[in-house]
């Protein structure tokens, strides 16, 4: 099968387990987004045990509690799709007022091509770095 | 407070508990949408105790269960997003391969404006019937 998600990483690796990884994103101008993505192909999220689904969600909340506590956005934005990749993964993304595509979801058109602020974009990366520390080998 | 999910059911109601309900939704072309909504007026998943998130999580896999037994769909798609509408609700959407706006999410641009074939949409009406009685009175 040619998922692209079995063969590759799908993002830089920031933390990981059994069941999954969080992976950081390049999306442009959505600095801080994150990906959690299940190791096996399962492609619904009500395909999995209910132990392995609230093990996979707790790792999901503990992401977005770090983000939020390191970024403090606006709003946070929670996806399961998967139409392209069928492979189950959590986008995590943290919003801001004056994102590009706020209050619209990340996949409606851009409002605007503003760079990033520094500042936030510096933020972002020290989550990144942190988050690690921050969901600790206790849950690897 | 001026909160349309906490002045008004956000939809037709299926089913409620004291947390939350499931609502039907007029979406123009995505038949089958619902969404879950908290009860009481909650930003983000990570504000709510771990066990009203589990509870409120076990709703949404529930509705989603529900949902692929009815339609098969080619995948479900599940958000909280709640940028215009900061009160904590879930987006359950089955997609297929044929509607407007695969494989993009149905926050993209629509690729064409065919009208859902009919069986499909009487389909998601027996769905929207048959909740209740599988969500059951046991998780009210």
């Amino acid at each position: 099968m040619d998922c692209e998600l079995c063969h590759g990483d799908g993002g830089t690796v920031l933390w990981q387990n059994d069941l999954c990884r969080v992976v950081s994103v390049d999306e442009p101008g959505l600095p801080g987004f994150l990906r959690v993505i299940l190791n096996r192909h399962e492609r619904e999220m009500t395909d999995l045990a209910e132990r392995d689904r609230a093990a996979f969600m707790a790792v999901v909340f503990a992401v977005e509690a770090h983000v939020r506590r390191c970024l403090e956005p606006d709003k946070m934005n929670l996806a399961s799709l998967g139409n392209m990749t069928p492979h189950l993964h959590w986008h995590v993304i943290p919003r801001w007022r004056d994102d590009r595509h706020f209050p619209g979801p990340v996949w409606s058109p851009a409002r605007h091509d503003a760079p990033v602020p520094e500042a936030r974009a510096a933020a972002c990366a020290r989550m990144a770095a942190t988050l690690a520390g921050a969901l600790g080998p206790a849950r690897a």
